[in-house]
């Protein structure tokens, strides 16, 4: 099951994804659940999808209009830094022993074809494709053989990254204001049956920059889950996105970077693709 | 003005510490204003002055249990690296020509008198205590003239750093959950005639540990409040934390780490004292 949080006709929604258009839980959840966020806290998954199996859609998606994945000011969006062995060899790090995490501010996301904004102040704007885990049940210490009971599913998220600023560093590198996109949906964890096998792939104007399998990340997606918790309670709703593979823009030879006009689309087989169209702040 | 975010017999509040108690500006705006950062977005700071000069404290101090000073979900607190030339000595870090910024999120935070958690995995829990800057208009590209119109007030904020997982990275090792403190109050901006002259006095079980002038930042607030503007729309309620000086525990002969049952308190002048006991996660 596909599960979005969009706008239709101005108003804020969430609901499912299907054959031929949209399905509104927050009209058919009224009163109970009122976003994403709350109908994965309240564990209403397999009741939204018993529901989605017995209905017609209440919308073509032509009307859908979509926002980050997880619109809620209380979630949280994780990002790892390097996280595929090809993209450590590229930015020449040494190799590390735990993943290196920074935090995806709200504010510097869009969601699916809205704009993604190039900072005035910088002409080293680059992309990263990657794969988000999309927590579904709360908890602090979570051990590895149980962490991916705590994942309802798979989003996409493309981050966008301000070379110059993260130099100063990663939170101003990668907290410009709608530099970055975040959906279109999440895909349940139930329908990923091999998630290793996603492949994503990244084109800057049709031409291909970046692909991989999820299964060459360094980390497990359980332990990564698992080592969030170390120090947080993760809650229902956050979300943590999983590090970029080789072929960003600013380790090119000529180096690549995004301007007004251009075209970038993140894919994950078994997920969707994530586009945006770029344009000046 | 001193304003603050309490709870008062269960009940989540703000309002004003005045001599001799507490006015209740939540029951007072009732209607209006739900929050301290809804006060400043809604910029009834001003009227806020007017009505407490009026009236008497609706509850006695010993009713006021403090909560983080900016309890919002949506709102942000940012915090600068090393600031202070004499911490930067101590870490033997090269200087930096911008601010470096990480993210405190809210589930790291805890209030005055709140007890602060000494991570079960780490026994490398360190203190920085910081001046805040609290941001009550909200802007993009502020020219660092104007900036300080954007600064509502000053708070205190103790930095809690889990040592070696800010090895790992600086947003793990800085968002233990509880592990830091924000608070007491904020002060508002005409109550400091210099800021500069401020002075910040890390004590720990009653001995002293740092001790600085704000004037020895090695920004301006204006250029600070600058800088985070120009990737990110600053917002009424938003915080940044301005960075620690030097005496940190961990470069320290012997180093110094906190344990459950130690006292810290960070003294402002000019603002308050921000106190806390610790106790094992």
């Amino acid at each position: 099951m596909k599960l979005a949080s969009v706008q239709i006709q101005g108003r804020t929604c969430f609901g499912a994804i299907v054959e031929g258009g949209f399905i509104d839980l927050s009209a058919r959840f009224a009163g109970r659940c009122h976003s994403l966020a709350d109908l994965l806290r309240q564990d209403l998954v397999h009741e939204a999808r018993r529901l989605c199996a017995a209905v017609q859609p209440d919308h073509p998606l032509t009307h859908v209009e979509y926002l980050p994945l997880i619109p809620d000011s209380g979630a949280r969006v994780f990002a790892l830094g390097v996280a595929y062995k090809d993209h450590l060899e590229e930015t020449g790090r040494a190799s590390q022993e735990s993943p290196s995490l920074f935090t995806k501010h709200r504010q510097s996301l869009v969601g699916h074809e809205q704009p993604i904004l190039k900072p005035r102040v910088s002409d080293r704007f680059d992309f990263e494709g990657e794969i988000v885990l999309v927590i579904g049940k709360a908890g602090r210490h979570i051990p590895e053989a149980e962490a991916m009971s705590h994942v309802a599913g798979y989003s996409i998220l493309m981050d966008g990254s301000v070379r110059d600023y993260q130099k100063h560093s990663v939170t101003a590198g990668k907290n410009f204001d709608r530099s970055s996109a975040f959906g279109p949906w999440m895909v349940t964890a139930d329908a990923i049956l091999d998630p290793g096998a996603m492949r994503l792939t990244t084109t800057l104007n049709g031409s291909l920059m970046q692909s991989t399998t999820f299964e060459r990340l360094m980390w497990t997606p359980a332990a990564i889950v698992h080592y969030v918790s170390t120090f947080t309670e993760l809650q229902p709703g956050d979300a943590i996105s999983t590090g970029t593979p080789a072929g960003v823009g600013h380790r090119r030879t000529p180096p690549v970077f995004m301007k007004a006009g251009d075209r970038l689309e993140v894919a994950v087989s078994g997920i969707g693709v994530l586009a945006n169209t770029v344009q000046d702040e």
